[in-house]
């Protein structure tokens, strides 16, 4: 199974990332963009049963290591 | 409108945070998760007249700006 993980910043967090490349696009004649955020993708194959088992499973990887519960959300897809 | 860039490494090149990942994940038990890439995920949202010009121009800011042409590929989406 394909498995996708989005990982974002949490709404109340500053994304300096996001800041800095809002000020870039600014700089460069894009003064129409706005409120840039910038999150990691994670797609990886994973041997699993079935989808609700590999679900369960991803959100456990998300939560010991592929996202800091903290300051970060997730979205898992399993396709 | 709102629009969604997905920037991943293109298949042939090598994705050492990808790699790292993935012996993290086997070295904590998940020996099923396989081929891991990472990339990342840009938010941000945009004045334009409709949706083809905004997909011009977001392609645009990819080619200069959010992702390297030579080694990265990239995916827009606009809502």
């Amino acid at each position: 199974m394909q498995a996708t993980v989005h990982v974002f910043l949490k709404p109340g967090v500053l994304d300096v990332q996001g800041k800095a490349v809002e000020s870039a696009l600014h700089g460069l004649g894009w003064s129409g963009a706005n409120d840039v955020r910038i999150g990691r993708l994670i797609t990886f194959d994973l041997l699993a049963s079935d989808k609700t088992a590999a679900e369960t499973e991803v959100m456990a990887m998300c939560d010991k290591l592929l996202a800091n519960p903290v300051i970060e959300s997730y979205r898992v897809e399993i396709a």
